[in-house]
């Protein structure tokens, strides 16, 4: 079975052009091919056609070799390139080798014509192979960084929704109620049971309103939302130090933060897991947090005086946690630091870009 | 500047292998080198050394060439491999090429020898650049495909949580509020104002309790712990069909199904998401759904009849609904297809494995 060939022949004398033709057909090759013999030639049939190999001369009357050499390598097509030498002798091939040829043969022996073809379309073979392979990888990662943006974003909208149902559903109805009961409590007769009955449904109704407003607030903080990333960031503080008893300190906070959303958010759910982080891994007492703008960076740094982490735990493939608070940061072009001292802590900082310029991809931070 | 190269030379002639060693010496390469002449000896080198070389003659009194070949083969490592050829001519050596060594050079002719190992460590360096950089890649993509399964986990752990508190903590509440109203309603004088106002507040309970169950079905069903897939199915089914007004028809259904929560969940999450899909973006009326198993597998197939989705909708960059839905079934060992045929609806099919023995990475599934 002939294996069909494309060969581009750099070439001045046709009779030597068709004698590499006949190598290759004896050696059971398929062959096309195109003889040009200057530069302008070669550059068309580079444009215009997909070569599998290129054979050339090295000196003819308008043209050289290390020329046509150049001019491929210029193009950036990855074709196996092999000089065919006559006259000029080998130091001149040797040369043409060093300058990035894959090989030569001498016109006066072609023995080795043929396997240095086929060992050249193997490896380029090879090479394409590997490249469409690696295409695909890159695909299928761009894809699933692509997936983890959008669930985060998902589960994102989800928490907002159901702390909005909640908050606003619920709330309202258990405000009605209490206005309701507070009315009817008024009108009731002096029975004392009655009287208890009703003051033990008003604090039920009370409990209830604070139920709803801590499992809202645990789905998507209203602060967040209303008040803005740094009142968010100091009652996620509030709250992890009452419910953890891990102190924490609050060293820097801007107050006029007027930032996007994405980006409040981002910071918000890097804050959290970094708290998570602490309580069930650190063995801290102690956080220190930090939110400040720099050289138009705005950097958030949470730092503990706890065992300190690993590098092996930070880049470890068991890291979920980790990589997820990364892809959210890089989703924002920003970049998220994580190093630890043994016995001396853990600083996790957070710095997101902002006052960028506003395009289609970029359309993320802006500051009021 | 000279190189560093490491060079095996499998050669019984000591005077030979010193040829080559000034030879590589001479063009400014800081050569260290073994010589080998036999099997054991070679087979001992490849083992305990990293080459970047290897230089055989072709034959020796124990020992040749091509076998020396062979063995680097089987060994799997990635060594260039020249012939460097004496008496045994051409045509050995141009067979020698065939059987897969890069290159061969005449011991007479040494001029090609520095070339030809240089386009040989340059491209063996290439290769294993390419193949660093595929490793990357293929290590951050595992890595994403890990957050993507951990996200997913993580939304819901989560929503079965907020699922458990409103049902649970509101829920119960509600209902103590419901009977301290009842018993309060049935103290109340016949003010007419008075039985009035519990009545309102009666219907406000009760719709709230109403509300409290929706919120809670919404973020996890309990119909799915508690009754199972099939249930969950049925229901989710009478749910869309009510919501959206588009006709719901389960052809068949399996009811003693006990299966692991992992695969009760990966399949429920996947038909409400196709059933989002059918009313975005399917233009249907009508949806068949049925729940099988088929060869130790289990089936889900959602029909809608509407215009049909295209192969470009399915693989598409912005497809990450489906994406998550294929990387859903992928993490219990099952796999999703989809196809549309235009303006007769779309097919979506998972199908998850059963049955199968568990071990660590496999302990998804099985059937009581």
């Amino acid at each position: 079975m002939s294996r069909p060939v494309r060969l581009l022949i750099v070439e001045d004398s046709e009779d030597d052009a068709l004698l590499l033709v006949r190598e290759l057909r004896r050696a059971d090759y398929d062959v096309t091919f195109e003889c040009v013999d200057e530069r302008q030639a070669m550059s068309r049939a580079l444009a215009s056609g997909t070569w599998d190999l290129i054979l050339a001369d090295y000196s003819m009357p308008h043209f050289n070799g290390i020329e046509a050499m150049e001019l491929l390598q210029k193009s950036d097509l990855d074709i196996p390139f092999i000089f065919v030498s006559g006259a000029v002798g080998e130091n001149t091939a040797v040369a043409a080798m060093k300058a990035g040829a894959h090989d030569y043969v001498m016109k006066g022996n072609l023995r080795r014509l043929v396997p240095a073809i086929e060992r050249e379309l193997r490896e380029a073979e090879v090479r394409r192979e590997r490249k469409r392979a690696e295409e695909e990888l890159r695909r299928s990662r761009e894809q699933l960084r692509a997936l983890t943006a959008y669930l985060q974003s998902v589960r994102e909208e989800e928490r907002v929704k159901i702390a909005r149902e909640i908050h606003d559903d619920l709330g309202q109805s258990l405000t009605a109620l209490k206005m309701d009961l507070s009315w009817l409590k008024g009108k009731l007769s002096e029975d004392r049971s009655l009287q208890e009955k009703a003051e033990t449904m008003m604090e039920l109704i009370d409990s209830t309103i604070h139920t709803v407003r801590r499992i809202a607030a645990e789905a998507r903080p209203a602060v967040l939302d209303n008040l803005g990333l740094a009142a968010a960031i100091e009652w996620q503080a509030q709250e992890f130090q009452n419910r953890t008893g891990i102190c924490c300190e609050l060293k820097r906070t801007l107050n006029d933060l007027q930032l996007d959303q994405n980006i409040s958010t981002t910071f918000f759910r890097i804050f959290q897991e970094t708290l998570t982080n602490v309580a069930r891994h650190a063995k801290a007492t102690r956080v220190e947090i930090s939110l400040e703008e720099r050289q138009s960076n705005l950097i958030l740094e949470v730092k503990d005086n706890g065992r300190g982490i690993t590098e092996e735990q930070v880049y470890g493939l068991n890291s979920l946690g980790i990589l997820g608070m990364r892809e959210r940061a890089f989703l924002v072009s920003g970049e998220l630091q994580i190093s630890g001292v043994p016995e001396k802590g853990t600083t996790v900082t957070v710095r997101i870009p902002l006052n960028r310029n506003q395009t289609d991809y970029d359309k993320s931070a802006h500051r009021g």
